[in-house]
Protein backbone atom coordinates (compact mmCIF):
# COMPACT_ATOMS: atom_id res chain seq x y z
CA UNK A 1 0.00 0.00 0.00
CA UNK A 2 1.39 3.52 -1.17
CA UNK A 3 1.33 6.22 1.97
CA UNK A 4 -0.92 8.67 1.34
CA UNK A 5 0.15 12.37 1.09
CA UNK A 6 -0.35 15.11 3.58
CA UNK A 7 -1.32 18.69 2.28
CA UNK A 8 -1.91 21.31 4.75
CA UNK A 9 -3.65 24.64 3.90
CA UNK A 10 -2.28 28.03 5.68
CA UNK A 11 -3.04 31.94 5.74
CA UNK A 12 -4.18 34.31 7.79
CA UNK A 13 -7.78 34.50 8.63
CA UNK A 14 -10.21 35.75 5.61
CA UNK A 15 -7.42 34.08 3.10
CA UNK A 16 -10.12 31.52 1.87
CA UNK A 17 -8.32 28.38 3.42
CA UNK A 18 -12.39 26.59 4.25
CA UNK A 19 -13.22 27.50 0.88
CA UNK A 20 -10.51 26.19 -1.22
CA UNK A 21 -10.03 23.17 1.18
CA UNK A 22 -13.41 21.88 -0.07
CA UNK A 23 -13.34 22.49 -3.30
CA UNK A 24 -9.20 21.18 -3.81
CA UNK A 25 -11.39 18.24 -1.85
CA UNK A 26 -13.84 17.30 -4.48
CA UNK A 27 -11.17 18.16 -7.19
CA UNK A 28 -8.70 15.34 -6.31
CA UNK A 29 -11.47 13.07 -5.48
CA UNK A 30 -12.75 13.19 -9.12
CA UNK A 31 -8.92 12.48 -10.39
CA UNK A 32 -9.66 8.91 -7.83
CA UNK A 33 -7.67 9.97 -5.26
CA UNK A 34 -9.18 8.70 -1.58
CA UNK A 35 -8.78 12.05 -0.36
CA UNK A 36 -10.00 13.14 3.47
CA UNK A 37 -10.79 16.83 4.86
CA UNK A 38 -9.80 17.94 8.18
CA UNK A 39 -10.07 21.00 10.23
CA UNK A 40 -7.53 22.04 12.64
CA UNK A 41 -8.06 22.54 15.93
CA UNK A 42 -9.91 19.61 15.83
CA UNK A 43 -11.05 16.89 13.57
CA UNK A 44 -11.30 13.63 16.17
CA UNK A 45 -13.21 14.23 20.01
CA UNK A 46 -10.38 15.06 22.59
CA UNK A 47 -9.41 17.88 19.94
CA UNK A 48 -12.54 19.02 19.18
CA UNK A 49 -12.90 19.93 23.16
CA UNK A 50 -9.80 21.37 22.90
CA UNK A 51 -10.92 24.04 20.11
CA UNK A 52 -13.93 24.90 21.91
CA UNK A 53 -11.94 25.64 24.52
CA UNK A 54 -9.23 28.10 23.03
CA UNK A 55 -11.68 29.54 20.57
CA UNK A 56 -14.12 30.77 23.33
CA UNK A 57 -14.11 34.53 23.45
CA UNK A 58 -14.82 34.57 27.70
CA UNK A 59 -11.77 32.51 28.56
CA UNK A 60 -8.81 33.36 29.54
CA UNK A 61 -5.97 31.83 27.76
CA UNK A 62 -2.25 32.56 28.33
CA UNK A 63 0.23 32.65 24.87
CA UNK A 64 1.96 29.26 26.45
CA UNK A 65 -1.31 27.14 27.11
CA UNK A 66 -2.71 28.48 23.78
CA UNK A 67 0.70 26.75 22.14
CA UNK A 68 0.63 23.76 24.16
CA UNK A 69 -3.45 22.96 23.82
CA UNK A 70 -2.74 23.57 20.04
CA UNK A 71 -0.08 20.72 20.42
CA UNK A 72 -1.77 18.88 22.24
CA UNK A 73 -5.06 18.48 19.81
CA UNK A 74 -2.43 18.10 16.67
CA UNK A 75 -0.55 15.22 18.91
CA UNK A 76 -3.66 13.43 19.06
CA UNK A 77 -5.28 14.23 15.46
CA UNK A 78 -2.29 12.82 13.94
CA UNK A 79 -2.02 9.40 16.34
CA UNK A 80 -5.72 9.06 15.80
CA UNK A 81 -6.44 9.92 12.40
CA UNK A 82 -3.83 11.39 10.23
CA UNK A 83 -1.05 8.35 10.43
CA UNK A 84 -4.02 5.85 10.30
CA UNK A 85 -5.41 7.66 6.77
CA UNK A 86 -1.76 7.81 5.73
CA UNK A 87 -0.74 4.75 6.31
CA UNK A 88 -4.22 3.18 4.67
CA UNK A 89 -3.13 5.13 1.48
CA UNK A 90 -5.46 7.87 2.18
CA UNK A 91 -4.86 11.66 0.73
CA UNK A 92 -5.24 14.17 4.21
CA UNK A 93 -5.81 17.54 3.40
CA UNK A 94 -5.52 19.84 6.38
CA UNK A 95 -7.37 23.67 7.11
CA UNK A 96 -4.47 24.51 9.20
CA UNK A 97 -1.42 22.71 10.67
CA UNK A 98 2.09 23.47 12.46
CA UNK A 99 2.63 26.30 10.04
CA UNK A 100 -0.39 27.98 12.06
CA UNK A 101 1.26 27.59 15.21
CA UNK A 102 4.79 28.90 13.95
CA UNK A 103 2.64 31.80 12.58
CA UNK A 104 0.26 32.90 15.57
CA UNK A 105 2.07 32.13 18.36
CA UNK A 106 5.82 31.87 17.13
CA UNK A 107 5.25 35.53 15.53
CA UNK A 108 2.03 37.12 16.36
CA UNK A 109 2.26 36.08 19.97
CA UNK A 110 5.76 36.61 20.27
CA UNK A 111 6.81 33.23 21.70
CA UNK A 112 9.36 32.79 18.78
CA UNK A 113 9.21 31.05 15.16
CA UNK A 114 11.95 28.08 16.96
CA UNK A 115 10.85 27.46 20.49
CA UNK A 116 6.92 26.96 18.60
CA UNK A 117 8.79 24.79 16.44
CA UNK A 118 10.33 22.38 19.12
CA UNK A 119 7.11 22.09 21.22
CA UNK A 120 5.44 20.79 18.02
CA UNK A 121 8.03 18.84 17.02
CA UNK A 122 7.16 16.61 20.43
CA UNK A 123 3.41 17.23 19.58
CA UNK A 124 3.69 16.13 15.74
CA UNK A 125 6.77 13.10 16.31
CA UNK A 126 8.40 15.15 13.52
CA UNK A 127 5.79 14.17 10.49
CA UNK A 128 5.34 17.10 8.11
CA UNK A 129 3.10 17.98 5.24
CA UNK A 130 4.14 16.68 1.65
CA UNK A 131 2.85 20.02 0.86
CA UNK A 132 1.58 23.04 2.25
CA UNK A 133 -0.35 25.62 -0.15
CA UNK A 134 0.15 28.93 1.59
CA UNK A 135 -2.74 31.75 0.59
CA UNK A 136 -1.33 35.37 0.57
CA UNK A 137 -3.37 37.88 0.53
CA UNK A 138 -3.36 41.73 1.84
CA UNK A 139 -3.95 41.35 5.28
CA UNK A 140 -6.07 44.43 5.35
CA UNK A 141 -8.25 42.50 3.04
CA UNK A 142 -8.58 39.51 4.66
CA UNK A 143 -9.56 41.52 7.81
CA UNK A 144 -12.50 43.14 5.83
CA UNK A 145 -13.30 39.52 4.48
CA UNK A 146 -13.46 37.80 7.82
CA UNK A 147 -15.60 40.77 8.94
CA UNK A 148 -18.08 40.20 6.56
CA UNK A 149 -19.35 36.67 8.19
CA UNK A 150 -21.79 36.39 10.23
CA UNK A 151 -20.41 34.38 13.28
CA UNK A 152 -19.88 36.37 15.76
CA UNK A 153 -15.44 36.79 16.00
CA UNK A 154 -13.91 34.01 18.07
CA UNK A 155 -10.68 34.87 20.16
CA UNK A 156 -8.24 35.19 17.89
CA UNK A 157 -10.29 37.03 15.59
CA UNK A 158 -10.63 39.73 17.96
CA UNK A 159 -7.21 40.59 18.20
CA UNK A 160 -5.60 43.50 16.15
CA UNK A 161 -4.73 44.54 13.03
CA UNK A 162 -0.78 44.28 13.78
CA UNK A 163 -1.09 41.17 15.28
CA UNK A 164 -2.77 39.54 11.97
CA UNK A 165 0.35 41.77 10.10
CA UNK A 166 2.91 40.24 11.88
CA UNK A 167 1.36 36.42 11.03
CA UNK A 168 1.05 37.61 7.60
CA UNK A 169 4.63 38.33 7.79
CA UNK A 170 6.29 35.22 9.56
CA UNK A 171 4.03 32.99 7.00
CA UNK A 172 6.38 34.75 4.07
CA UNK A 173 9.24 33.89 5.99
CA UNK A 174 8.33 30.86 7.21
CA UNK A 175 7.71 30.37 2.43
CA UNK A 176 10.95 31.37 2.07
CA UNK A 177 12.77 29.24 3.77
CA UNK A 178 11.08 26.13 2.85
CA UNK A 179 10.39 26.72 -1.10
CA UNK A 180 9.92 23.30 -1.38
CA UNK A 181 7.14 22.02 0.64
CA UNK A 182 5.74 25.69 1.07
CA UNK A 183 3.92 27.28 -2.09
CA UNK A 184 2.35 30.38 -2.10
CA UNK A 185 -1.09 31.11 -3.87
CA UNK A 186 -2.31 34.15 -4.83
CA UNK A 187 -5.84 34.37 -2.92
CA UNK A 188 -6.93 37.71 -4.42
CA UNK A 189 -7.54 35.25 -7.46
CA UNK A 190 -11.33 33.96 -8.40
CA UNK A 191 -12.40 30.31 -7.21
CA UNK A 192 -11.41 28.42 -10.41
CA UNK A 193 -8.14 29.94 -11.05
CA UNK A 194 -7.63 29.58 -7.32
CA UNK A 195 -8.64 26.03 -7.80
CA UNK A 196 -6.33 24.90 -11.11
CA UNK A 197 -3.30 26.84 -9.25
CA UNK A 198 -3.75 24.54 -6.02
CA UNK A 199 -3.90 21.34 -8.02
CA UNK A 200 -0.66 22.58 -10.06
CA UNK A 201 1.21 22.94 -7.09
CA UNK A 202 0.41 19.52 -6.17
CA UNK A 203 0.98 17.49 -9.58
CA UNK A 204 4.56 16.33 -8.71
CA UNK A 205 2.82 14.36 -5.48
CA UNK A 206 0.10 12.17 -7.49
CA UNK B 1 7.86 43.20 49.74
CA UNK B 2 9.25 39.45 50.05
CA UNK B 3 8.27 36.84 47.53
CA UNK B 4 6.45 34.06 48.59
CA UNK B 5 7.60 30.43 48.46
CA UNK B 6 6.46 27.84 46.14
CA UNK B 7 6.02 24.54 47.54
CA UNK B 8 4.89 21.27 45.51
CA UNK B 9 3.93 17.92 47.16
CA UNK B 10 4.30 14.86 44.95
CA UNK B 11 4.11 10.63 45.16
CA UNK B 12 2.05 8.25 43.38
CA UNK B 13 -1.85 8.18 43.93
CA UNK B 14 -2.17 7.19 47.22
CA UNK B 15 0.83 7.99 48.81
CA UNK B 16 -1.48 10.78 51.01
CA UNK B 17 -0.67 14.02 49.30
CA UNK B 18 -4.06 15.57 49.05
CA UNK B 19 -3.87 15.21 53.20
CA UNK B 20 -0.57 16.10 53.90
CA UNK B 21 -1.22 19.34 51.44
CA UNK B 22 -4.43 20.61 53.68
CA UNK B 23 -2.72 19.52 57.25
CA UNK B 24 0.31 21.66 55.83
CA UNK B 25 -1.88 24.54 54.65
CA UNK B 26 -3.56 25.08 58.17
CA UNK B 27 -0.19 24.48 60.05
CA UNK B 28 1.78 27.38 57.80
CA UNK B 29 -1.15 29.74 58.35
CA UNK B 30 -1.27 28.88 62.27
CA UNK B 31 2.46 30.12 61.77
CA UNK B 32 1.20 33.40 60.40
CA UNK B 33 2.23 32.64 56.98
CA UNK B 34 -0.15 33.57 54.03
CA UNK B 35 -0.46 30.35 52.42
CA UNK B 36 -2.87 29.31 49.22
CA UNK B 37 -3.22 25.50 48.31
CA UNK B 38 -3.76 24.45 44.90
CA UNK B 39 -4.09 21.61 42.60
CA UNK B 40 -2.61 20.54 39.35
CA UNK B 41 -3.83 20.25 36.86
CA UNK B 42 -6.98 22.91 38.31
CA UNK B 43 -6.76 25.96 40.10
CA UNK B 44 -8.01 27.81 37.50
CA UNK B 45 -10.88 28.12 34.81
CA UNK B 46 -9.42 26.88 31.76
CA UNK B 47 -7.20 24.31 33.45
CA UNK B 48 -10.20 23.13 35.50
CA UNK B 49 -11.52 22.35 32.04
CA UNK B 50 -8.55 20.70 30.87
CA UNK B 51 -8.48 18.64 33.91
CA UNK B 52 -12.02 17.66 33.30
CA UNK B 53 -10.43 16.26 29.57
CA UNK B 54 -7.41 14.46 30.94
CA UNK B 55 -9.44 12.42 33.19
CA UNK B 56 -12.26 11.24 31.65
CA UNK B 57 -11.93 7.55 31.28
CA UNK B 58 -14.13 7.34 27.99
CA UNK B 59 -11.83 9.69 26.72
CA UNK B 60 -9.09 8.58 23.70
CA UNK B 61 -6.26 10.30 24.81
CA UNK B 62 -2.04 9.60 23.34
CA UNK B 63 0.56 10.33 25.86
CA UNK B 64 1.84 13.40 23.84
CA UNK B 65 -1.44 14.87 23.82
CA UNK B 66 -1.53 13.89 27.52
CA UNK B 67 1.70 15.59 28.35
CA UNK B 68 0.86 18.63 26.25
CA UNK B 69 -2.35 18.99 28.26
CA UNK B 70 -0.85 18.60 31.33
CA UNK B 71 1.72 21.55 30.66
CA UNK B 72 -0.92 23.46 29.02
CA UNK B 73 -2.91 24.08 32.16
CA UNK B 74 0.46 24.58 34.05
CA UNK B 75 1.60 27.35 32.01
CA UNK B 76 -2.35 28.73 32.75
CA UNK B 77 -1.94 28.27 36.32
CA UNK B 78 1.61 30.00 37.34
CA UNK B 79 0.41 32.93 34.50
CA UNK B 80 -3.30 33.65 36.00
CA UNK B 81 -2.68 32.47 40.14
CA UNK B 82 1.25 31.17 40.82
CA UNK B 83 3.09 34.18 39.84
CA UNK B 84 0.91 37.04 41.00
CA UNK B 85 0.58 35.03 44.53
CA UNK B 86 4.49 34.51 44.94
CA UNK B 87 4.75 38.40 43.78
CA UNK B 88 2.35 39.32 46.61
CA UNK B 89 4.74 37.22 49.10
CA UNK B 90 1.96 34.43 49.37
CA UNK B 91 3.64 31.30 49.76
CA UNK B 92 1.34 28.64 46.97
CA UNK B 93 1.14 24.89 48.14
CA UNK B 94 0.75 22.40 45.17
CA UNK B 95 -0.90 19.14 45.03
CA UNK B 96 1.31 17.98 41.85
CA UNK B 97 3.30 19.99 40.00
CA UNK B 98 6.00 19.70 37.19
CA UNK B 99 7.83 16.60 38.36
CA UNK B 100 4.44 14.78 38.48
CA UNK B 101 4.70 15.12 34.36
CA UNK B 102 8.65 14.15 34.30
CA UNK B 103 7.44 10.55 36.47
CA UNK B 104 3.95 9.71 35.01
CA UNK B 105 5.01 10.99 31.05
CA UNK B 106 8.76 11.05 31.27
CA UNK B 107 8.62 7.53 33.04
CA UNK B 108 5.19 6.03 33.16
CA UNK B 109 4.19 6.83 29.62
CA UNK B 110 7.80 6.23 28.36
CA UNK B 111 8.04 9.82 26.42
CA UNK B 112 11.54 10.29 28.28
CA UNK B 113 12.24 12.24 31.27
CA UNK B 114 14.64 15.05 29.50
CA UNK B 115 12.30 15.35 26.37
CA UNK B 116 9.17 16.24 29.15
CA UNK B 117 11.21 18.81 30.97
CA UNK B 118 11.69 20.49 27.81
CA UNK B 119 7.95 21.14 26.99
CA UNK B 120 7.13 22.01 31.16
CA UNK B 121 10.84 24.64 31.10
CA UNK B 122 8.57 25.84 27.64
CA UNK B 123 5.01 25.70 29.77
CA UNK B 124 6.45 27.44 33.23
CA UNK B 125 9.17 29.64 31.53
CA UNK B 126 11.93 28.01 34.00
CA UNK B 127 9.68 28.20 37.39
CA UNK B 128 10.53 25.51 39.69
CA UNK B 129 9.61 24.68 43.18
CA UNK B 130 11.36 25.82 46.21
CA UNK B 131 11.19 22.73 47.80
CA UNK B 132 9.30 19.57 46.70
CA UNK B 133 8.18 17.26 48.81
CA UNK B 134 8.30 13.33 48.14
CA UNK B 135 5.77 11.32 49.32
CA UNK B 136 7.52 7.73 49.40
CA UNK B 137 4.94 4.57 49.73
CA UNK B 138 5.63 1.12 48.37
CA UNK B 139 3.17 0.84 44.84
CA UNK B 140 1.71 -1.83 46.16
CA UNK B 141 0.14 -0.21 49.51
CA UNK B 142 -0.36 2.97 47.52
CA UNK B 143 -2.95 0.99 44.75
CA UNK B 144 -4.37 -0.45 48.16
CA UNK B 145 -4.89 2.88 49.36
CA UNK B 146 -5.81 4.30 46.39
CA UNK B 147 -8.19 1.66 45.61
CA UNK B 148 -10.06 2.08 48.66
CA UNK B 149 -11.13 5.49 48.04
CA UNK B 150 -15.36 5.52 46.28
CA UNK B 151 -14.76 7.84 43.32
CA UNK B 152 -14.21 5.55 40.39
CA UNK B 153 -11.12 5.61 38.96
CA UNK B 154 -10.12 7.92 36.66
CA UNK B 155 -8.48 7.87 33.40
CA UNK B 156 -4.61 7.66 35.00
CA UNK B 157 -5.40 5.48 37.77
CA UNK B 158 -6.87 2.53 35.96
CA UNK B 159 -3.63 2.01 34.74
CA UNK B 160 -1.53 -1.26 35.02
CA UNK B 161 0.75 -1.79 38.22
CA UNK B 162 3.92 -1.61 36.37
CA UNK B 163 3.19 1.69 35.02
CA UNK B 164 2.32 3.10 39.02
CA UNK B 165 6.13 0.71 39.50
CA UNK B 166 8.13 3.17 37.13
CA UNK B 167 6.69 6.50 38.00
CA UNK B 168 7.61 5.49 41.77
CA UNK B 169 11.40 4.73 40.46
CA UNK B 170 11.65 8.03 38.15
CA UNK B 171 10.33 9.86 41.45
CA UNK B 172 13.68 8.48 43.18
CA UNK B 173 15.26 8.83 40.55
CA UNK B 174 14.16 12.66 40.29
CA UNK B 175 15.12 12.92 43.95
CA UNK B 176 18.67 11.44 43.33
CA UNK B 177 19.37 14.18 40.65
CA UNK B 178 18.23 16.93 42.97
CA UNK B 179 18.47 16.56 46.29
CA UNK B 180 18.36 20.28 47.31
CA UNK B 181 15.33 21.02 45.96
CA UNK B 182 13.13 17.17 46.19
CA UNK B 183 12.96 15.99 49.87
CA UNK B 184 11.59 12.61 50.16
CA UNK B 185 9.18 11.69 53.29
CA UNK B 186 8.12 8.50 54.21
CA UNK B 187 4.76 8.76 53.74
CA UNK B 188 3.91 5.37 55.59
CA UNK B 189 4.33 7.34 59.05
CA UNK B 190 1.03 8.23 60.88
CA UNK B 191 -0.48 11.69 59.70
CA UNK B 192 0.86 14.16 62.86
CA UNK B 193 4.35 12.18 62.35
CA UNK B 194 4.24 13.22 58.82
CA UNK B 195 3.17 16.78 59.11
CA UNK B 196 5.89 17.25 61.57
CA UNK B 197 8.62 16.07 59.05
CA UNK B 198 7.01 18.35 56.17
CA UNK B 199 7.32 21.62 58.54
CA UNK B 200 10.90 20.36 59.20
CA UNK B 201 11.71 19.83 55.72
CA UNK B 202 10.59 23.88 55.21
CA UNK B 203 12.14 25.25 57.99
CA UNK B 204 15.38 27.07 55.91
CA UNK B 205 13.11 28.42 53.91
CA UNK B 206 10.71 30.76 56.13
Amino acid sequence: MRRGKLISIEGIDGAGKTTLAGALAAALSERGIDVRLLREPGGVQAAEQIRELVKDPDRVIGARAETLLYAAARAQLIEEAIEPLLSSGTWVLLDRFIDSSLAYQGGGRQLGVDQVREINAFATGGLLPDRTLLLYLDPALARTRSRRRTDPPDRLERERDDFHATIARTYEELASGDPERIRRLDASQDERTLLASALRALEDLA
